[in-house]
């Protein structure tokens, strides 16, 4: 996989990049990437990318020209492939596991990131193929949301993670929260662990683990056991959790 | 405000909190920030800050003392204040706005960030005040996570933006995703930004503006206009938007 990403703040990738998932993966080979400030595509004299809107209003808007250009250019550098391009903004789609399984299939991605300013609307309709947002708040460019989706789609290309993490048991990836995690000491503090996960007693942990991650997920996020089918010991433990709450 | 970040990846950080809003709003004053490698605090002699999860299993699960002793460390050096304690993770509260309003009016937050390993449930249940969570995805580590909730929140502090941005009108402070913005040239590649902002005539742009958020709301994310309260004018322009997906 390639990644292109076209920013106004190239330095800010810097620290990401080249430490964590993403440096190993990259010195492992897994994906190569290329930081492109697409101010250096402006056919403006000063180099300025963003102009007033028509109509008025406060803000600047990022202009079409350096945006469309900087994009054909890194597509010409591989010109095999048909990349995916992705604006990050506000008004995208909202990120998902799903859609990062779906990006870790391509062979090329370029990442479109704004930086206060809004974009042109051409950019928009006629350039990109997927608007992305990763949450419902207020970033102030698109440059973090550029390296939430790399970090995401990288780990999950092959051999990407290595033992490292258990990708396996990942909340999101099973449809419900993770249960809870216990580690040494036995008491920490006069906070002790559970006597089950003592117990060495395989059955009795894995049935409390199961119970644990549901009931999380019922308190904490309702919304994810909405369109899934459980076993009927599953619907037990979740109808047992629902009459302990009335 | 003073932001601690807990990390073991503190490089992973500079990037991002030395160039953008980060670095402009710590010029200014209007935070403070440091950046703590909680390996420091393990009384382990060989560093270590995970261990084998209890019960088995596969992955590696934070210890608490390493966490429970930095943030000790860090609540100190700040004794008058009472730090919002958030522990970046993916069962944790989904991410708005409106947490970052909230966290916008502390004075001190602690952000504790995992890489790759689970936490000690412990350190969920006795030591953290809020759990976050920046969306439904799976990310390497927490530190992505805590660079979205400091750049959201920061941008929130009184004159931290200056004039650069448009608080008022971004998506999410209105409920309605933005309208489209256009920018010169009116014509570009044959492609025309829409006469009417051209026109000059202002009532006309303002109302094609609501429409066009309102038409972008309701076909990108219809859940944005649930229990929101509209204008007459505004419910007729939703009944048009409904009648024509027909």
């Amino acid at each position: 996989m390639h990644i292109d990403i076209l920013t106004l703040f190239p330095d800010m990738f810097h620290g990401v990049l080249e430490n964590s998932i993403l440096k190993k993966a990259a010195d492992k080979k897994r994906f190569t990437y290329q930081l492109v400030d697409f101010r250096d595509y402006s056919a403006n004299k000063h180099h300025k990318v963003d102009d007033y809107p028509y109509g008025g209003g406060a803000g600047m808007v990022l202009t079409p020209q350096p945006v469309f250009d900087a994009v054909e250019a890194v597509k010409k550098e591989h010109v095999s492939s048909c990349p995916r391009i992705v604006l990050m903004c506000p008004q995208g789609e909202p990120y998902t596991q799903k859609k990062a399984e779906e990006l870790a299939e391509e062979e090329h991605l370029i990442f479109i990131c704004g930086h206060y300013e809004g974009y042109d609307e051409r950019i928009r309709e006629y350039l990109v193929t997927d608007e992305i947002s990763i949450g419902d708040y207020v970033l102030t460019g698109g440059e973090l949301g550029a390296m939430v989706v790399a970090d995401s789609v990288v780990r999950l290309l092959p051999e990407a993670l290595g033992n490292e993490a258990s990708a396996k048991e990942d909340s999101f990836s099973t449809g419900l929260l993770e249960h809870p995690h216990y580690t040494r000491p036995a008491d920490f503090r006069g906070l002790p662990v559970p006597d089950v996960l003592l117990s060495g007693n395989h059955a009795n942990i894995e049935a409390w683990r199961r119970k644990e991650s549901l009931k999380r997920t019922a308190q904490r996020r309702p919304d994810l056991l909405e369109n899934q089918e459980f076993h009927e010991a599953d619907k037990k433990i979740l109808q047992e959790i629902k009459n302990n709450e009335k």
